[in-house]
């Protein structure tokens, strides 16, 4: 890992950040700023002024979204703050343009207070078209992005949370189609019930996978513990029907899927060897997984997807948000609602005509892929 | 004018919007991604983690402003609001990137509530290497700037007030010389005193410019006022030391220089000839000047200066802020004072080598000039 680490430090103090903001207009004599700057601009000001709504047409809301943060959980280096929280924030800025031709801006916020997140990004919001929530840590994560759909009349999406649910369920919908299990009969548990564990869950339900059992750090979500914050207990009331209690070792005995979405090397040959038949493993904990692909292979799995470029079935959320907002702009689509990611996860598990154990999901390199999520993004009828 | 604001409608309607936001880096493949995002940029985060010195280094808040407003005084088109703002904001950060190289991005806050605009400032901070206020009512913009000057470590100037006053100074040192009129003995009268007026009497009073009386909208600035805010008296202390009252038209008698900063034709010909020999006319409201400059020079004004493109000695701050921020932050200069400014001023008069009544200051177009602004910008020693 160090190597990556001292390249990527090379690349960033060579590119002194990773984003430029450039004019669109020429700015070389009294006639250009006369259109583009005083007097001229006073005739666009008016018009907004008068009509709000052309503020789409006219200004750079109609194209761009803020990439915000509080540096409360960043990647997996937790709360290191806002401002080491910025390159990711700028990355994730340039992907946005590089993927989806979205003008995407950092808001690393120097507080992780939930309600004066929720205050100023309502007031920063005027000149964006959306707002794509990041690395910010659960369960706050949740109310911040509740909240602000409410709130707020401009997209509002946690990207931790539903650009991996999306992807998740995209791979999820083609191993039940290679394995041949019904929706509605797949075992599924979860490791991690974080910002992704939650929203996928939330998903899968929405989608109709019907049994679930979530497992944190502390064993099975069953209706015995006392420490259940606000979303584990609403995703009880779904969950582990029969009330099983004990630890993830437990859960997983005859499961047919396995998600994890937390922590590295939690799972073993003899867990993996319990499950049903045709075990499929999405072991997503990032670098490090939950067990290794070689070591799921080993033990019988039949499909291994995990977050790493370097295995295949990499389940990476850089498929999902670039499009899917530019989408929601483009379209004038008011809020992101659980549909809508069911919708491109559908889509883009359809896109696959032949799935096989080593592709249930596109590549994010995948220009035609990113084209299926934006088509997938409608307006409801 | 409803020629000039149909074509600035026409140009931003079919740019939607006059920034884009762009990659510096290439994301073509996993190789560019593990670089510019994860998992390499783990180990910058972790670095500026460490050691919070580094941003300045690996991210844009080396060269990022932000250019915020509350809408509340744009342009000459008062209390429109953050989102009729933007255009103008937009502008802004264009010619920031066209004329200094700078990367700018518009903030557009949706609250005029003082002390809400302070903590929002700071509380975005992270991402920014400087902070331009923009377009934000007197008196509160004394307080905003003073106060965030104060609790933030990055350099902050509120542009309607140093930008203008700046060019302002410059026009007046080479017009002094051109009269032969010393600075101390110069008399200065100003109509106007807002954001522009109060930062350009301090600023020449900072200079060495001795007798100066502000007049505002009820007339001369004097101690039996009962109406005057915290800035209008602190200009008292040093101004009008005769105690002189009336109106506009009674102190400009014997004045060498007017300077107005505040509403159209409030000047006419007769108050020109009731000046002292040879007048200086600075008549800066936009549009529509305090008196038409072919009226001044008919009725004897020597040197005439406007904000507009149409005549000679335009006085634009588009001259000073991109390359004075740019030099802020390429010499980590922690911020910005008077000393500055008027360091800056004093160098583009000496720029021009032989000025004459048509020619006291640059253009911004003036790559040279520009280049003079950023040399002049320098750490105190």
């Amino acid at each position: 890992m160090l190597k990556i680490y001292n390249d990527s430090i090379k690349l960033h103090k060579k590119k002194r950040g990773k984003l430029e903001i450039k004019s669109k207009v020429p700015l070389k004599n009294n006639k250009d700023l006369s259109l583009a700057y005083t007097p001229g601009v006073a005739g666009v000001c008016l018009a907004i002024s008068k009509k709000p709504k052309l503020a789409k047409e006219y200004t750079i809301k109609k194209n761009t979204i803020a990439v915000v943060t509080d540096g409360s959980a960043v990647l997996g280096l937790g709360n290191i703050g806002p401002l080491a929280a910025l390159p990711v924030m700028e990355g994730k800025a340039a992907i946005f343009k590089e993927f989806g031709g979205v003008d995407a801006f950092p808001i690393c916020l120097d507080t992780q207070n939930t309600e004066e997140i929720i205050k100023i990004v309502k007031q920063i919001a005027p000149v964006f078209g959306g707002i794509n929530l990041e690395d910010i840590a659960s369960p706050k994560c949740f109310e911040i992005e509740e909240r602000l759909r409410k709130e707020l009349s401009i997209p509002v999406m946690h990207d931790d949370q539903w650009g991996a649910a999306t992807v998740i369920l995209a791979g999820i919908i083609n191993s039940l189609k290679l394995t041949k299990i019904k929706k509605e009969e797949a075992r599924v548990v979860f490791s991690g019930v974080g910002a992704a564990g939650v929203a996928t869950g939330r998903l899968l339900f929405s989608f109709g996978i019907k049994n679930i059992i979530f497992c944190d750090s502390k064993g099975i979500i069953n209706n015995k513990r006392k420490d259940l914050n606000k979303e584990k207990k609403e995703l009880l009331k779904l969950s582990n029907l029969k009330n099983k209690e004990g630890s993830l070792s437990d859960a997983i005995i005859g499961a047919n899927i396995f998600i994890g979405l937390s922590k590295p090397n939690i799972v073993n040959k003899n867990m993996v060897r319990s499950m049903a038949k045709k075990p499929i493993i999405f072991t997503l904990a990032n670098p490090t997984p939950e067990i290794n692909p070689k070591d799921a292979y080993d033990a019988g799995a039949y499909i291994v997807a995990t977050g790493r470029s370097d295995y295949p079935n990499q389940i990476n959320n850089s498929l999902i948000f670039p499009n899917a907002f530019k989408a929601m702009l483009d379209k004038n689509i008011p809020q992101f609602d659980n549909k809508i990611f069911i919708n491109i996860a559908i889509a883009l598990a359809k896109y696959i005509k032949k799935p096989n154990k080593n592709y249930i999901i596109p590549s994010m390199f995948d220009l035609k892929a990113r084209k299926i999520v934006y088509n997938a993004v409608k307006i409801k009828k």
